[in-house]
C-alpha cells in the first residue's frame, strides 16, 4: 500500500493571471506565516524579466547630489545591513472587486505578501554622494523596460526626499534570510514599507536625486487615482496602503457543518498601527472586536480571530472592518477609481451552514 | 550574465480553491493542447484521497448480475481495450458567475479538461456477468469516503443501463498514454463521456447493476438541479454537459494595444457535436460565425478563433455562443439553480483599448 499522505500531499501555487508578462498572485488561504516563502510571494511585472550579470551589476547614484558614485554589487553588499520586516501589496490588490468594474489585471486578495528584507538603509547610500541644495524627489530606475505608450521605457518611479531618507528604506539583497530570488529583483530591490509595492523598486540600476517633481509613465500614468471614467479631474496619487484586511477562513461561499467555527484573517495599514479588528453578523447594524494575535507591528499585518456558533441550515455575512492608528477604517463602500486601485471596502464573505 | 529565459521560466499552475479535500481548476489561457496534461488538469473531491494497495485490488461486478465476478487489476489490465477522447467538465464549472451568486466552490471556467482515456469497455466487463432481467441502473462505487450528513459514504453514482451499455463508457487505467495518476483515480477510473463528471467516478471499487432507482447523497442530494432558492420541487438530476465555450483570448477585463488581434476559445457539448460559434461586438443585435479549427467530434472540445480591428482608446464587450446539432444553444441569461450547477450562459469579455 503506497503512502497516500505522500503521493497525494497537494501544495498550494500561486493564481497564474497571466505569464508575459508574469503576474500571479497568493491563494490568501494559504498566507499563514508571518513571512510569505519566496515561492508563494504573488509577482507582479510590467515588462518582460531583465537579463542581469552579477560581476558587471552596479548601482549608480547621480543627479542633485555633491559626489556621484557608481557601487558594485560587491560593495553594496558589504555595507552595514538593516532588517526590516514589512508587507508589500500591490496596489491593485482586490481590482476584482470594484463596482463598475475596472480594467486591468483581476486580482481578488492575493496580491499582498509579507518578508524579511535585509538591505543598506537607501540614507547610508546616499551619505556617500550628499544631497545638494533644493533636491526634492529620489528617482528609482529597474532594470526591467519596454514598449509602453510606443516608448521604449525602464519601470521607474520617485519617493519624496523625506521618505527616501526614512531609515526603514533600504535597498535590499535578501529576502527571508536567503539571497533575493531573480523574480523578486536580484539583486537589490527597494524596499518602501508603507507604500503600495509600486514603490519597491526590482531590479534596482540608477538611483537620481533631482530637484523637480518626477513623471514618468509609472508615476504620472499609472498609480494614480483618477476618480471619473472620463476625465483626469481631481486625480492624485498612489503613495501609501490604505487600512485593509482579508478573511481567511472561511471562504466566500463556502459550506460549512453546524457547530463552533474560527473565523481568521488579517489586517493592515500603511503608516500607521492597526488599533482593532471588529466583526459583524448582523449587516453592520452591531461590531464586536476581534482578539488580535499580536502587539500590531508598523508595515505588518496582524493576524485576528474570532469564534462563533454557526446555526445549522442557517446562512451568515460576515463583515470585518479594521481600525489604524491615524484613525482610518475601512469604508463601507470602496472609493471607485477608473484604474482600480487601493481597494479597502470593509471585507465580508457570505457562508452556509449545513442541514 | 545568467540566461534569463532559463532563469525565470514561468509555468502556469492550477488555481488552489482548498487542499483538503483537494480542489484545483485550471487557468483556462493555458488550455491550449487537446489533451490537457495530467498536472493541469483539474481536480475536484468530496472527501480525502483513498490509499490504494495494487496487490489486493479488485474490483467486484455484483448485484441484478447472472454471475458475480471479482477481477483482479491484472486481469482487467489484460483485456481488450478501446481508447476515448473526451472532455471532463465538473457541473460545477462557472458556479462563480451565477447571480444571484450561490454557495459551493467557486469555481470559474477551469473544472474542464479533456485527454485521451484507455481502458476497457464496461460493456465488455458486464458480458461476464450477465445482466439479470429487470435491471435498470448501474452504481459505481469509488474507494473515496468520508463523513456526508452525519453518515459515513463512499462516492458513489449511477447511470441508467442504457448510457452504462453505450460502448464509449470505459474503466479506464491509462490517461494521455500514461498510468492513470494517484489524483486522477488508479488504479481505475470510469469515464462517461457526454456527462458531467461526477459521472466519472475515480478510484472504481465496486460495480452494482441494480432493479430500482438508485438514490445516493451525490445522487439524490448533490447534483440535482434546485430551481427554487427555499423549496425543492421541479427539481432533476445532473446529467449530461450543456452546451458551453469559454474566450480563452483576450482575458476578461484585459487592456490591449490598438490593432487586429485574434479571439479564441473552445467549444464543447454534451450529446451532441459543436455546430457553430457565433461572436457578437454589439451587445448580441449581430454574430458573425467563427471558424472553427477542427470538425467536431463528439465529445470533444472544438477551438476557434475570429480575428477582429480594435480601435484605439475604445471598450469592447465580445460576447461568443456555440450551438449544437442537438438543437441546444447557450442561454442568454443562465438557468439559475440553487446548488450552481451547469452554467453556461452566452460568453463574454469586456477589453479596453490604450490611447
Amino acid at each position: 500500500m503506497y503512502q497516500s499522505d505522500r503521493i497525494y500531499k497537494a501544495k498550494p501555487h500561486l493564481i497564474t493571471r497571466s505569464l508575459s508578462p508574469e503576474n500571479q498572485e497568493t491563494p490568501i488561504h494559504f498566507l499563514k506565516e508571518s513571512e510569505t516563502p519566496s515561492p508563494l510571494t504573488f509577482r507582479r511585472n510590467h515588462f518582460p524579466y531583465p537579463a542581469i550579470s552579477i560581476q558587471s551589476y552596479f548601482i549608480t547614484i547621480t543627479g542633485s547630489v555633491k559626489t556621484p558614485v557608481t557601487l558594485h554589487y560587491n560593495q553594496i553588499t558589504s555595507m552595514p545591513s538593516r532588517t526590516v520586516i514589512s508587507l508589500i501589496e500591490c496596489s491593485g490588490n482586490k481590482r476584482a472587486y470594484f463596482e463598475p468594474k475596472v480594467f486591468g489585471e483581476q486580482w481578488t486578495e492575493g496580491a499582498i505578501s509579507q518578508g524579511i528584507w535585509k538591505g543598506v538603509p537607501l540614507s547610508y547610500l546616499l551619505s556617500f554622494t550628499g544631497i545638494s541644495a533644493g533636491a526634492r524627489e529620489v528617482v528609482f530606475l529597474g532594470k526591467d523596460s519596454g514598449l509602453k505608450n510606443k516608448e521604449h521605457v525602464h519601470f521607474e518611479r520617485s519617493l519624496p526626499l523625506e521618505k527616501a531618507l526614512d531609515s526603514n528604506v533600504i535597498v535590499a539583497w535578501e529576502h527571508n534570510q536567503k539571497l533575493l530570488r531573480p523574480k523578486h529583483g536580484f539583486p537589490f530591490r527597494l524596499i518602501v514599507p508603507g507604500w503600495y509595492g509600486m514603490a519597491s523598486v526590482k531590479w534596482l540600476k540608477t538611483i537620481r536625486v533631482i530637484n523637480h517633481h518626477f513623471s514618468g509613465p509609472f508615476q504620472s500614468d499609472d498609480y494614480v487615482y483618477y476618480p471619473h471614467k472620463d476625465q483626469d479631474k481631481d486625480s492624485f496619487p498612489v503613495t501609501t496602503n490604505r487600512v485593509n484586511s482579508i478573511i481567511q477562513h472561511p471562504r466566500d461561499r463556502q459550506i460549512l457543518k453546524p457547530g463552533v467555527h474560527e473565523i481568521n484573517g488579517l489586517a493592515w495599514t500603511g503608516e500607521g498601527a492597526i488599533t482593532s479588528v471588529e466583526l459583524s453578523f448582523d449587516n453592520g447594524e452591531t461590531w464586536k472586536t476581534a482578539p488580535l494575535h499580536d502587539t500590531p507591528q508598523k508595515y505588518q499585518w496582524v493576524k485576528w480571530s474570532y469564534s462563533y456558533v454557526f446555526e445549522k441550515n442557517h446562512e451568515y455575512k460576515i463583515m470585518v472592518r479594521a481600525f489604524d492608528s491615524l484613525g482610518q477604517s475601512q469604508p463601507d463602500k470602496a472609493f471607485w477609481n477608473r484604474n482600480g486601485y487601493g481597494f479597502n471596502e470593509v471585507s465580508q464573505v457570505k457562508i452556509q451552514i449545513e442541514k
